[in-house]
């Protein structure tokens, strides 16, 4: 942070993969960060946080860490961390978090749409829509794995997924990250960013659930190969049906980019595998029904949609 | 059969669920049944053909096989009754099962262009296409199980499956089928018959593979059905680009009498769970690269195509 101002401070709603990860590493650079947590809280405060990383370990004994929102000081940034499917269960905590002095809310989750649903808690303050590019799971209470990557994308979140270009919002967030050692990339068209991300987010998490495979088996067959270049096809279609034009030539640089990879389960794959919950509104339905509105229908990833709904209800059945 | 003309004869390749199940109801009404197996000859021969069946056991004590084209006495009628992923392994048999006397080849199997493969065996000898609507598996050598339905519907083939009305082949089997107290349907246009039974088959195939349920599973859950319904909605449209109108109507129909189904395992998820081939060729392969040239590509089949194809060779990759 530059010499001199205060380091802002951050609420984070979360402390699992994504919360405890970029969390921990804000905290480390020395912001004030205050976690939010639904369960575990004694384990937490007993234990602080832990952060195992190619990238540097992070251990922190002692943190700031609550199970209600009303003991959590004002902070000026406020984090939404949190499975997309536990985003209506911290509403509350969200409208309770945001004081005048709050900037920006900043919501670090996948899919589309996902600001829409927080904005409507966050008032008049700004909303920042962030992905992370990450491998990293929770491994215990306060106790996170990274694997790799870790880099962010940010940009002004507005009705529409309006172009913002860079605001002062997302600058001093994407300030404070780069500060905290983390690669980050400032959009001007969140719209843009979050289309993107759906070109690997939908074939990946899909086929790896419903076919029981990782990223590297659905890369090494050339039948599954042509299907994931074929639902990233769609998606780029999609995008550019609502507004947000993705150069076609993403599709050979995420496959390149996967193949280049580390053989890995994606996040979905993860949930399916603990029997929780899959985030299907976000990376499924709130895209396929933004194309199908916009007059071009991704009827692929629909279908695979509807075997994830499917094999998702049987799994939570049989939890 | 009419009083005093001798039983038509016939020469079945292959003793599985359907061989077994419709040679055994021609052999029990009188027809000579000559059945040319590939592996289990002794144990055929010692123990004959049971078929246990809701329609009336059969029990024939002996029965005339032979593990040797060569050796089986000419016949009129050639039955193709293997898996379509075994046909290349026996066209040399069809060649010499055909003799001078021989009236037709009859090819009792799923799939589009089946009897295009047999035609090529079959050099100037009739080719009669038939599809079986049966529940039925083989249990051991000569032990068929037979659970529900058997009707048989037949037709006509012709190279690009040109109608040929009900040609006196087509007569003399049918009624040798109704005779054995089986149901048949007479096919004018034999392509509208085939691209029928794909539209029950190439959803409840492949989403049974893919989801690993029953047909019951897969019509209760909303989504499915609806990816079911979108499925059977596809084959209609890539039928009629091929020049076969199924009547739209059709659907609903085979949904209503899936949903009066006893609950069932279609026979590639049987396959499946006994790490045999799948007949992707026939089911999947024929038909959408036929829409597909045709100007209407079946994608969301396609796509269930390549998940199989994935399957399919990690599955025989484990047996």
């Amino acid at each position: 942070m530059p010499d001199g101002s205060p380091a802002r401070s951050y609420a984070v709603i979360g402390l699992g993969a994504i919360g405890g990860y970029y969390g921990g590493r804000l905290a480390a650079a020395g912001h004030p960060v205050r976690f939010l947590v639904r369960s575990e809280l004694a384990a937490i405060r007993a234990g602080g946080l832990t952060v195992t990383s190619p990238h540097g370990d992070i251990r922190l004994p002692e943190i700031e860490a609550w199970d209600s929102a009303g003991e959590v000081p004002e902070s000026d940034v406020v984090v939404v961390a949190v499975k997309t499917t536990d985003t209506p269960g911290v509403l509350d905590d969200v409208r309770r978090l945001i004081g005048p002095s709050t900037q920006a809310v900043l919501v670090l989750q996948n899919g589309l749409g996902v600001e829409e649903v927080v904005a409507a808690a966050a008032g008049d303050t700004p909303v920042v829509g962030g992905m992370c590019f990450i491998c990293s799971h929770k491994e215990g209470p306060g106790r996170i794995r990274h694997l790799d990557y870790g880099a962010v994308t940010v940009g002004r979140w507005a009705p529409g997924y309006a172009p913002m270009g860079v605001t002062p919002e997302v600058e001093a967030v994407a300030a404070d990250l780069e500060g905290a050692g983390l690669p980050v990339n400032r959009l001007p068209e969140l719209g843009v960013g979050r289309w993107k991300k759906l070109v690997w987010n939908i074939p990946y998490n899909g086929l790896s659930v419903v076919l029981d495979a990782g990223t590297d088996e659905l890369m090494a067959d050339p039948v599954t190969r042509s299907l994931v270049a074929d639902l990233m096809a769609e998606v780029v279609a999609g995008a550019a049906a609502c507004g947000h034009a993705v150069d076609p030539t993403f599709i050979d640089t995420m496959l390149r980019d996967t193949d280049a990879m580390t053989p890995y389960a994606p996040s979905m794959k993860l949930d399916y595998d603990a029997r929780r919950t899959l985030e299907l509104p976000a990376i499924y339905a709130a895209p396929t029904a933004a194309a199908r509105a916009a007059g071009t229908p991704m009827v692929r990833t629909e279908a695979l949609h509807r075997q994830l709904a499917f094999l998702d209800r049987r799994n939570r059945a049989l939890a």
